[in-house]
This record gives structure tokens, sequence and C-alpha cells, in this order.
């Protein structure tokens, strides 16, 4: 296990059996999700958007129209968190109490780092590109040079980071075994349907593969 | 249309035509979404956690441990940002630069009140579990006062608040759909799969309708 130093606000007061700190499992997780949430501070107060994102090694990327606001806050190196959920399902239990769902999340603090080398942007372009859909990327028209200008790509070390997960069934006090309720799990998942082109298509040109086995 | 007020805060600088106040609009985004993620400040850096919601007309309720550091910052009365977004699709362009999802996404801002009044908490915690799984609150053992006790539950306004929406095909620059490259939507849903019990159930409980049926 390649375990993540804890510190004062990655480590889990509450539940901390939830809490995980291994890098393969962190990984993982941003490995399987589509968005992530944002979250900085702007004259005091707090934002938080939902952005796609990349990972290369131990570093996530985001980007963003450079005249966005949030592009601009963050490139100014200002504090970050990041956070990615993914859900697994619902968890009844018999009592309202002890509902809940099961989840694996990853929060990420730190400071967002703008790329100005331009292979460099390009190579977290085609990390972006291709954690929405693997395959992808050797079938675009590449950026031009007006195109990078106007993206903004930033990137954010996957140090200060933890995972933290809920699974498996319900857990009910004692005596309320005895209830004559339904209780167990409802698992969720994100799954994709039939892919539809826009009608704009070359002659001859055929859904891919990597389009029609598309799963998460 | 009810239309929401913008502020400076909710107001869309870039792609207006994203943007949406329409309450109706909000609301049903809320309704489908099962987690939220909250951004607050601490000592001047941002936290985002995900965390299960739901509504009561125009407020929106979170819960959790009274012990919990976020419960206990929110109930301070500090700014607070909740986000909550809806995957819809993939949007695959013939060019990296106009890849997208379509997504629908509503930001809140505002501040957070605890319910300290008996009654109108165990009405929050009813529209938070009917909000997860609409018929259930009736087949659960209601919480007693010391689950109420060790429970904050909190509103959150829905006044400063919009909503940001894209839908459709991806939108190509003209002469890029000479290319030979497949384009259109995946598109994307949240599924549920086969309940499954606790394996500690009386005899003779069946699994109810609402969670055969269950879909968001």
């Amino acid at each position: 296990m390649k375990e993540i130093k804890q510190t004062n606000r990655t480590k889990l007061k509450r539940l901390p059996k939830r809490g995980n700190f291994d890098r393969d499992v962190v990984n993982s997780i941003l490995d399987e999700a589509l968005v992530c949430h944002v979250g900085f501070v702007v004259d005091g107060k707090p934002f938080v958007i939902p952005t796609s994102f990349g990972r290369i090694g131990d570093t996530l990327v985001i980007h963003g129209s450079a005249a966005s606001r949030m592009m601009r806050n963050l490139s100014d190196g200002i504090d970050v968190c990041v956070t990615v959920t993914l859900l697994d399902g619902l968890v009844l239990a018999r009592s309202a109490f002890h509902h809940s769902v099961n989840y694996r999340s990853v929060v990420i603090f730190g400071q967002a780092e703008k790329i100005e080398d331009e292979a460099e942007k390009e190579a977290a372009l085609k990390a972006l590109t291709e954690h929405l859909i693997p395959g992808r990327w050797p079938e675009t028209r590449p950026p031009n040079a007006l195109e990078l200008k106007a993206t903004t790509v930033l990137t954010i070390p996957i140090e200060e980071a933890s995972a933290k997960i809920r699974t498996g069934d319900p857990v009910d006090d004692e005596d309320d075994y005895e209830l004559p309720f339904w209780a167990g799990i409802v698992p969720l998942k994100m799954v994709a349907g039939e892919p539809k082109d826009d009608g704009k298509l070359k002659d001859g040109v055929e859904v891919p593969e990597y389009v029609v086995k598309y799963e998460r």
C-alpha cells in the first residue's frame, strides 16, 4: 500500500474506519468519476463549481475558459478543495436513523498551478479527454494554437488527500431487527445508454467500439 | 415561471444561455439528485463535503451527527455554497476543444440555520428519507429522543440560487464537419440494480413496491 500522509484536515474525527489513505484507492475513485466539485474562497465566501477533470500520475488536472472567473481565481494559487463522489447504493435500515448511502468519495486540499508550457498543456487536455472516454483522443482534431490560448489548464497535486468509503448492509439497533420492515441495499450505478450521433457524420463513419462499449 | 432574482454571484458571466432562474427547474434538479456538495470556509480555507439532502418547499435540509465538524461549523451561520450536479451524457465533438458533458446543476448561496423544534426536526428528517426513496418513511421506526438529540438538522433557503444546464448535440467548428470522426452523445443515467436484503428480515417480509420500482 502506498499510504498518503494524513493531516489535520484529512484525518477523520468520526467513523475513522471509513477513512482510506491508500493512493491506489484514491486513484481508483478519481478514475471512475466523471465530475469533481471544486471549492474555493472569494472575498471570504465559498464557491463550489462542478467540472470535469483528468489525472496524470499524482496530479489532478482541470481546465476551463481562460475568461472564466473560477479559472482566473484559481490561477492565482488560492487554496482549493476538490471533492469527488461516487454513489453506490441506498442503505435502507429498519430505523430512519440508520438510513444511509453507500459511497466512495475523495477530498483533495491544495493549491492549483497554471500550466504555461504548450506541450504540457496539450498532454493535460489529452488526459482530460481520455478520462472522459478512453480511446477518444486519436479520433479528434487536436487543439490549435488559438484554442490552447483560450483554455486555462490547472494542476492540483494529489498530496493532501483522502478517501472515504461506506459499503455493505445497514446496521440496525439490536431491538429493531424484530420490526417487520424490509431492510437492505438498493445498488446504484451510472450506466451509458445507446449512443446517438449528431446527424452530420461523413459517409461511412461508424460508431467506434470505445463508444458502443462505454462504461464507467 | 416563478423566477428567482439574480445576484452578482448567481448571474452567469459567460455562456448566459446555460443559466436558468426558474424555480421549478431548480427544484426539479434538486429533487432528482441524491447528493449535494456543501462548501464552507474554516480559517480562510475551503471545504467541500458530499452529503444527502431533502427539500421542503423553498428550503433545503441537510443533517448530520451533532458531533460532526461540518455541522458544528455550519450551525454558526457561516456562509455556505451548496451545489448539486446531475450528469446526463458525454458530448463527443470532432475537435477535442468542443468536447463537453450534458449536465444540470444547481448552486445555492446562503447561510444555514439549525432546527431546534423537535416536531420541525422530525418533519425535516422525514423529508430527507422521502427524498432518498419516496414511500419509505412509514416503513421505518421513527427517530427517538436520543437519536433526535444526536442529529443536527440544518435548513438553507433556496433563495440566492440558479441552475445551469447543457443539453443537446456537440457544436463543432464549420470546417471540422468534414472530418471522418464519429460525433454525438453518449447518454448517462443513474440506474438502480436489483435490491438485496440484509438477510435478517422477519418471516414474510417482502420487498416493497417502492424499492422494486425505484428509479431516479
